[in-house]
């Protein structure tokens, strides 16, 4: 397997290839049972010494994630190994490029009843109705649309309706410089394909959404997560830090974070510009909560600010209104756009152009005034949460109060055992967002994020009062043990 | 910007320099007028000498893309340089991973009347109305479509449709070895994206699809190119090939091939079967066209006869269709499809459920009575189009007649002056696409493509009747020159 070695950075290489490895192995892209490359062949493949492959492996077998047997060789640990037809082995020493990939392994979205782990608005909050019959009226109207490819850039009238939409927001570009994208994280996917190699520094938040840390982990970026306090990401430590590993891009999610909830101050939206000014790097600005907000709009995207084309604005309209229709809009400008608008077009030749067509007039008639209605009821499922968090969380268990979005980000007394009250959980029929991989590398996080917004009202209210108990008992037998 | 420089190629450090500098001018990426890096300062960023970095730029001033004057740079050629907000002159140094566009740049769908250049079937053949109705049941009977994901390795439903489909075709796959993408395109990048990196040796057909090459560019890959005959890809070649470059992945497009119609005889694609089995590598096999052959059915996929999972085969039905629901399928297996999933989940969390449920029922009981009839109209417009040919090329011209697929393949006496009599075409308002788009670095062909289902029938006769005195003017202007 390919490993990106990055010599410059602050871990070893060993604790680079263990962590590596032990990422492929908790995303499940190493099966249990599977055998490891052996010592010397890593150590050749990587221009490594022996040793470092060594050290590598005795850690991972030291966390219980391999076993190494004399003369046998290393295999990924826990179940015995499933037999494999014989004639696709050769599949397993086949070299990928995929070091973590725990959007797959988390967020399969079939099987459980209560799914809190995936941050989604449940359908009957969603304007389907109106969708449906535009999208009725068009395949009779306009049969046409279902044959044409459309441009890769996205459709020019849809283009221009996103941009009245952001303008509204106080971001002034014009439609040239907008791209419609397969929600945003094709976005972020794109900017990643786009401008991050083997060894560039990528900044998040600590923690960090999980399907942006496996695309940066897929290019072999070296990832920083920076802290957060409440007005968001530490801006003074990422300043620090920049001086040493000169930031390629720097994400965030300044809104309503994900999955923390944390809205980044105004203060700190001017000095990450200016930093990005000064490094002449690309702001990755994800943005998909910062209309679902309970009292009071946050701060106007950095984007807003934003005059010599360092943020790359990613407004995804696919959670809040049609996620099966996938449709986000991304701002940028300048030939950073024409290169991202190249590199849609080798990924998937262009969104399909019905999808663009049939949100295209709801967002530009009606979703100031369903976003309005749609704050309100997110805020009464958000406040029944949260009441039923104050009345049955056992003791050790806190949480914040989210000023919008749609997740509430638990802190458990230790990350112990969450791995088993994940799996009792799910088999009670109820899931949620382990913290762990809102981070790269291994973490041991003691949070859990949860969404209060993926099902009825019932439901929510049924499904949380039964984690609950369930995070109760668990939490009391980890006493006594 | 970053060159993934190969030092085991046959081709020398500054001829892929100038290669990939040529690609990025050819395909639009660096602008008339751009500046290039300094000699010294790309030097030291490809950690290759100075005399390496001024020979390319040399090779590269000489064939005029770019020209170089004392003390102040050098620029790329041709149109003076539009003054650039000096905001965003930074975004110029911003380094990429995008070597080559040529799909960005030569597929920009919209403007002229005969769009000859793309290889689609024009709205009145496919089956518009059906797929419409089944769209509108959908959005009234299931609205909740709208409002999922679903899973990222497609609907299962849809893939046990995919499933029978491909077993009609003698391609034996149970529906969890099948992943929906969003067209054949996000099923080759997927691949690339997963298996393929810099210095990685991939095998094409010379021609090839230039979305395939742009994606394997843009991995860096060592692209060759192996030559064709009556019966595909010269295996034999490519076996030589082989021993001194391994194959990572053999890109092929058997049936029908795009762009020069040969289909791949049954003993040469068990050859290539072979051959990837003792290389233990994968074969990509796209075939969006098996289903539109004149006399006979091209003989069965390579697919068919692949016991060990060394093919991941791609059936697109975007094409063949409609082309705005973007819906294909991969079939792989193992944990090379199970790997191909985790990436497409962190490139766009799956394609659009209702898209998916939207083609479904007529892949399922309607697609092969459809097959039958559209044969039979693509095939009298391909007679069409030959027959004009032959009332109206010009002495010196060439052409294939397809057996199958949408495309004529037109030998032109030489590769001189196609440049001027695209730009002269598109003018009188027809396009095409030039041969050497089909190839990667350099290449002087002297041929063009030209798609005969793209318009209605009128039109199609119109534009070619046109295109034809345009090139006979052109020949002859050229003859007198």
């Amino acid at each position: 397997m390919h490993i990106d070695l990055i010599r410059s950075s602050s871990k070893s290489l060993p604790q680079q290839i263990s962590e590596t490895l032990a990422q492929r192995i908790t995303s499940g892209l190493l099966q249990p049972g599977a055998r490891l490359p052996s010592v010397r062949g890593l150590a050749a493949s990587l221009k490594v010494s022996q040793v470092t492959v060594s050290k590598a492996y005795d850690d991972l077998e030291s966390r219980g994630h391999i076993f190494c047997s004399q003369g046998q060789g290393c295999f990924v640990a826990r179940r015995p190994h499933l037999g494999q037809q014989s004639g696709t082995a050769w599949q397993d020493g086949y070299d990928d490029f995929l070091p973590r990939a725990q959007l797959w392994r988390n967020f399969d979205f079939s099987g459980v009843k209560y799914p809190f782990h995936l941050a989604a608005i449940h359908a009957e909050l969603l304007p389907l109705d109106f969708i449906g019959n535009t999208m009725s009226r068009l395949v009779t109207d306009q049969p046409e649309l279902m044959a044409s490819y459309g441009n890769f850039q996205g459709d020019a009238e849809l283009r221009e309706v996103m941009h009245r939409h952001l303008h509204s927001r106080g971001v002034d570009v014009h439609s040239s410089d907008i791209m419609i994208t397969s929600g945003s994280q094709q976005g972020i996917d794109l900017v990643a394909r786009t401008f991050v190699g083997p060894g560039d520094t990528v900044y998040l938040e600590a923690p960090s959404y999980t399907g942006a840390i496996d695309v940066f982990a897929g290019r072999g970026a070296e990832m920083i997560f920076v802290p957060m306090d409440g007005e968001g990401m530490r801006v003074d430590v990422l300043t620090r830090l920049c001086d040493k590993h000169p930031p390629k891009v720097i994400y965030t999610n300044p809104a309503f974070q994900n999955p923390s909830g944390v809205t980044m101050s105004m203060t700190r939206r001017q000095r990450l510009l200016e930093l990005a000014r000064s490094y002449r790097c690309l702001i990755v600005e994800d943005d998909p909560f910062s209309d679902l907000y309970f009292r009071k709009p946050p701060p106007p995207p950095i984007k807003s600010m934003d005059t010599e084309g360092h943020v790359v604005y990613m407004k995804s309209f696919s959670k809040v209104i049609a996620p099966g229709c996938r449709i986000a809009c991304v701002a940028a400008g300048g030939n950073i756009l024409s290169r991202l608008i190249a590199a849609k077009s080798a990924s998937d030749l262009g969104s399909p152009l019905l999808n663009q067509r049939a949100v295209l007039p709801f967002i530009a008639r009606r979703y100031d005034a369903y976003a309005a209605q749609l704050r309100i009821s997110l805020r009464s499922r958000m406040e029944k949460a949260v009441r039923l968090l104050r009345q049955y969380a056992p003791p050790g268990v806190t949480w914040n109060v989210p000023e919008g979005g749609l997740n509430l980000w638990l802190q458990l007394p230790a990350a112990e055992g969450i791995v088993k009250l994940r799996t009792q959980a799910e088999q009670a029929g109820v899931s949620f967002l382990p913290g762990d991989v809102c981070y790269s590398g291994e973490v041991a996080s003691r949070h859990i994020r949860l969404c209060y917004s993926q099902m009825t009202e019932d439901d929510m209210e049924q499904g949380l009062r039964l984690f609950l108990q369930l995070l109760t008992e668990h939490l009391r037998a980890d006493r006594k043990a």
